[in-house]
């Protein structure tokens, strides 16, 4: 089997990939209800929340163009708190639906700092709500959360969280961190395959919903909310895939959240004590490296676009390069949903036999 | 096996959920762009047009809505020929993000009148774009497309066409009859789950996306037709059904397009037969009567909601009800896609016994 080391789609396990080659059922029926709400429940389960909880047929993007239109109006003050490409389509996608975006970016590889977003906050009062990211899949950072959202809900700002490629896998307590509206993908840590984003909605949210202007049809979560209630979604959703879901949520459930946290943190470690073993450099500062993805900078004359593809076409290892500015710069492991301490042990076997062949000199 | 017959999910057949249950791979990988740009020739076949045709992830409500946002400007008067809930929505859609609509809705159960477009057309010479439905969904009835699409393109109006149940199940040569932008759904005739839409975009099309105006980012077409040249896609796509519509159209490819039309005609014509041969009556003005659903009218003391809980408990049978106006009045029954004439008389034979049950008088 290929050792499929992107930050997602992720590996899925046998069971899951078992339930995707289900047969249809009428998305509408009885069967599909009595999964659709046990897979609404579980999803509260691991956002840590008692907000609503909607199942969006798209990929993690789309959660984010909802997670902008559903909320917002046009001429609505946004602050995007940027640490990378994801940070900024996140403000974007804002952007072209209207909002007047005031851009706080950081440097690559470093996280936001708290007390320079309550510095704009504080110099910009006519702000309305905060784009964050809580995790950036480009760069391998992992914001500290917590101290961030206590600064942007301390003043009454909403905050509109990209949890896409940690929730699931690092912690995020929603309700205890107050993230209003929080956006995850299926192919990441949910070890199923791409196709569905996942949004948590506040009382906060849902009071700014009902004011917020910015047009929406496809996304829009009032007609997600009414339908859910009823086990369903208001257009026909990507069946198999919740199929899937529902799956992998009881085996998330059976290895405990808690347990997936650590088995993540330690295979995170793992990975990047052998990353630096190799002579390789991490993109992100340590503190803030994610326990989902790992950058490693392309120093001492490492080719990255020929490294990926000798791992690949003789390693049978697929990684992850970089984006945008980080492109041929960066190189990328991703280790999150599926992933065990092995997958990486071999990843890393692997690149000691590609790595000189790809110009680095350790 | 459950005998599903609601239009859409349909069933599949085992090649293609085999396909569903693959492994995950890389989504920007050579494996997938291999797949991608193969798909996209093959539903270019099947479209029967030279322009391209784009693969969103996301239902075929999320594909109305990419047809309307990419090619329309906020203040654009707009004709809207509808004869259904999915007539309407497309206007609803187009509406929301501020186009000018003009309702020129027909009676449910009837196909639109090429006369009273061409009327509305040159009453509102202001006019930019017109919506059809090719096939309705929720009423049954296939609009008699080439004279309708005659009649828009004669006036030099852009052709927005929403074929979702259709394509692939009844004719639609998209280039002889001019149609700039038409979409469809994976999982009607296509044989796969639901989770992805097609897009064609004509040349002329492709000139007004260019001066479009409306907000777009996930459904941005331009960014779809730039990924596809590499055989990607902007956001990370719905992997697995992308490799299932593979294995489909390759088994669409073997019986062949004219096969596949003559199939939906010949079971179509079966159904409504039998149908009528049960004392039922259909809906549509049989002129119009659609190959891949049929709906039945309520008469006779008939308990809607009843039929359908007793042909699914007792014979395993799904059946569709009526939507929004018509709820409660009729009830549908789908054939299209993996469907064989066996299945239809299964169906009609276990109406035959069910239909007293919930009251009907023959």
């Amino acid at each position: 089997m290929q050792n499929l080391r992107i930050p997602g789609p992720t590996p899925c396990p046998e069971e899951v990939l078992k339930a995707m080659g289900q047969q249809m059922i009428n998305h509408r029926g009885p069967e599909m209800a009595a999964i659709m709400k046990e897979v609404a429940e579980k999803l509260k389960y691991f956002f840590q929340t008692k907000n609503d909880v909607l199942v969006l047929t798209g990929s993690g993007t789309g959660g984010l163009e909802a997670a902008a239109v559903n909320f917002l109006s046009p001429g609505d003050t946004v602050l995007s708190v940027s640490i990378g490409v994801f940070g900024e389509r996140f403000a974007k996608i804002a952007s072209i639906f209207g909002a007047k975006i005031i851009a706080l970016n950081f440097e690559q590889g470093k996280a936001a700092d708290p007390a320079l977003v309550k510095k704009a906050l504080t110099e910009h009062p006519e702000i309305k709500a905060v784009l964050v990211t809580h995790n950036e899949t480009s760069t391998g950072i992992t914001n500290d959360l917590k101290p961030l959202a206590s600064v942007i809900k301390g003043a009454g700002k909403l905050l509109l969280v990209d949890a896409i490629s940690s929730l699931s896998s690092i912690n995020l307590p929603v309700d205890e961190w107050g993230c209003d509206v929080v956006v995850s993908g299926s192919q990441k840590g949910w070890m199923v395959p791409p196709g569905l984003a996942f949004i948590s909605v506040s009382p906060e949210a849902w009071k700014a919903n009902a004011e917020s202007k910015m047009p929406r049809f496809y996304w829009d979560l009032a007609k997600h909310k009414a339908s859910i209630e009823k086990g369903q979604t208001p257009w026909t959703p990507c069946v198999s895939v919740i199929v899937a879901l529902h799956t992998a949520l009881i085996m998330m459930e059976k290895e405990g959240m808690q347990n997936i946290f650590k088995r993540h943190q330690k295979i995170a470690d793992f990975t990047r004590k052998g990353v630096k073993e190799l002579g390789l450099t991490l993109l992100a500062e340590e503190k803030y490296a994610s326990n989902t993805v790992t950058a490693i900078v392309a120093t001492e004359g490492l080719d990255v676009k020929k490294l990926l593809k000798i791992m690949r076409e003789e390693y049978n290892t697929v990684l992850a390069g970089g984006q945008g500015p980080l492109e041929g710069k960066i190189f990328r492991i991703g280790h999150l949903g599926w992933v065990t301490e092995n997958d990486i042990k071999v990843t890393l076997d692997n690149l000691k036999l590609a790595l000189p062949k790809a110009g680095f000199r350790s």
